[in-house]
């Protein structure tokens, strides 16, 4: 999830690079860690056989916000937040762990309300709640999850892998959930001046949606095995457009061009974000929250996706030396920049 | 980790039961799930390969006091209690997800120091640090742990499986790491009144470092393994050896008695629980934060079992109706209690 539902968002710029320095430290030694920090998910081998598993953290007043989360679609946006991991790998969830910090605000009704949502998820992807595990926190609600997922070996995709000329391409549509999280904190700050008012929300369904209870994108899985469409590399799209290809493109030692007319934006949103005064190629790059997948493939694919609703292609992979870049509706070139990513 | 180092800690009593009645809303459905909610850890099974999964939230002033915690003690610490689970199993550790939430007091240097701490766990018992994320945190730091393990299914032991009149055996020595918690607190209140105070832990060497940097007792495993003993139920000794012995004879169906001079305890923990005025085999039965290993063998691996050091028997299996009694040393059976556990 990203780190934007705070009132003063706590931003981590070089975020990845920080990473991929620490786990530089942790060189990866057993057969059997096929994939190791850095991508979507943690990959382990056993026999031949793959497991996914990622794991992580939500802190209450960082990762969400209680005045307008009801507790059953925290809990599903939570599970759909640790799936999109495994997802991303091309894995099939299979088991999800959970465990819950609260204080004594809460009492054992939200806990049942939090875990109705993560199991109503888990029957979504038609994974078992497979451990629980309960605890005390001394002020925000914690939750940790883990989602295991299995996958074999040929259909893993990493976000390695990517190739020069081949297709960039996105499910679903983009900054739909980041101008939801615009609206209920809009909202959130008239209730807070007057707590008399109703927030109004006509119309907008579609964007609350998006931020309060987003889909696992199982279903884009299912339909690229139907169709017979192994993508070269794959990201969760978690921290918005720009994030996810420079992840792509980092991993495989490549660049890219992604065509502004292509990212996929809902009406509703456009307009949104119009009212709002925000620029609406900046919120698909930077918003996050979607939880889409981002996946490159070949061009001789090109047929076959085009039979695979809810996929746009938005760009293609280039070389290296080409950069990152976005061609604006102007044509004009123009780098793309990312959060979570140090730009020297 | 047991929830004992606040100074004013939560207790969770009925935890184990409520964990229990809310697991029964989310059956179990999958072929690959062997084990779910309830037990030391998730076992998921792929192809006839078992892979043991255990998850920990651990939480600053609930389940660590920075106060007198080093980082690089404290990030071996909770990878211990997490590859504790997946040893309870067991299992042979060999992947470690971790992450960390921070907020802004802590810099670089600290989060490497709880990595490094971390890593050299995951060195002790072979294991790769697989999974690493960070992320912020807007007071306590959060740490959140994914330990795995492989197991062959013919060695996975889970806490059911224990059989009347076998032998109850634990692994080390109890109320070590307790009695060292209560030296830390002691101090800690003492320095606060007068910050020049210089802590005086003389000869409590052992005391503290079980306490502060317990370790993961992947020895035991693999002694058991040379001697051919294979438990017939195991279970991660995390709140005192009452909660261990009352979940095996819960997931068991059985009933037990302990005897409390078989109790292990070193002199040292002995002397100094009767300098703070503190009845040890209470200390032994509830004091938690041990992370040894408690496990049940057939009468007919007596002989095997003295071969393996650090190891004693403390008691053995009866009928479920017999309940879970402790003989104390006046030769009185008492009833144990755990805490964790409801009394009805």
């Amino acid at each position: 999830m990203s780190e934007n539902t705070n009132q003063e968002p706590v931003k981590m710029p070089g975020k990845y690079e920080l990473i991929a320095d620490l786990a530089k430290f942790f060189p990866v030694e057993n057969a059997s860690t096929v994939v190791g920090p850095g991508d979507d998910a943690t990959v382990t081998d056993s026999d031949g056989n793959q497991t996914v598993t990622s794991s992580k953290v939500f802190i209450e007043n960082v990762h969400f916000d209680l005045t307008y989360f009801p507790l059953r679609h925290l809990g599903y946006k939570l599970a759909t937040v640790a799936f999109a991991d495994v997802l991303a790998m091309n894995a099939t969830p299979s088991q999800l762990l959970v465990n819950i910090a609260v204080s004594d605000r809460f009492d054992l009704r939200m806990v049942n309300e939090i875990l109705s949502g993560v199991g109503a998820c888990c029957e979504t992807v038609h994974a078992d709640l497979a451990g629980l595990d309960l605890t005390t926190s001394p002020r925000e609600l914690v939750v940790s999850i883990t989602a295991i997922g299995e996958c074999a070996p040929a259909q893993l995709c990493t976000r390695k892998g990517a190739s020069e000329n081949e297709l960039i391409c996105v499910s679903g549509d983009f900054a739909a959930a980041y101008t939801g999280l615009l609206l209920l904190e809009r909202e959130k700050k008239v209730f807070e001046k007057n707590p008399g008012a109703q927030p109004d929300f006509t119309g907008k369904d579609y964007l609350l949606r998006r931020q309060l209870k987003p889909e696992p994108r199982i279903d884009i899985i299912e339909k690229l095995r139907q169709e017979e469409i192994l993508p070269t590399a794959m990201a969760n799209v978690s921290e918005g457009l720009a994030t996810a290809v420079m992840q792509i493109c980092k991993a495989s030692q490549k660049g890219c061009v992604l065509f502004e007319e292509k990212l996929p934006m809902t009406e509703l949103t456009f307009v949104t974000l119009k009212d709002l005064d925000i620029v609406h190629t900046v919120a698909a790059l930077n918003g996050g929250d979607d939880y889409e997948l981002m996946f490159t493939i070949k061009q001789s694919d090109f047929e076959k996706i085009k039979k695979v609703d809810n996929v746009s292609i938005i760009g293609y992979i280039k070389e290296e030396s080409a950069g990152y870049h976005l061609i604006t509706g102007d044509n004009v070139q123009v780098p793309l920049q990312a959060q979570g990513f140090q730009h020297s």
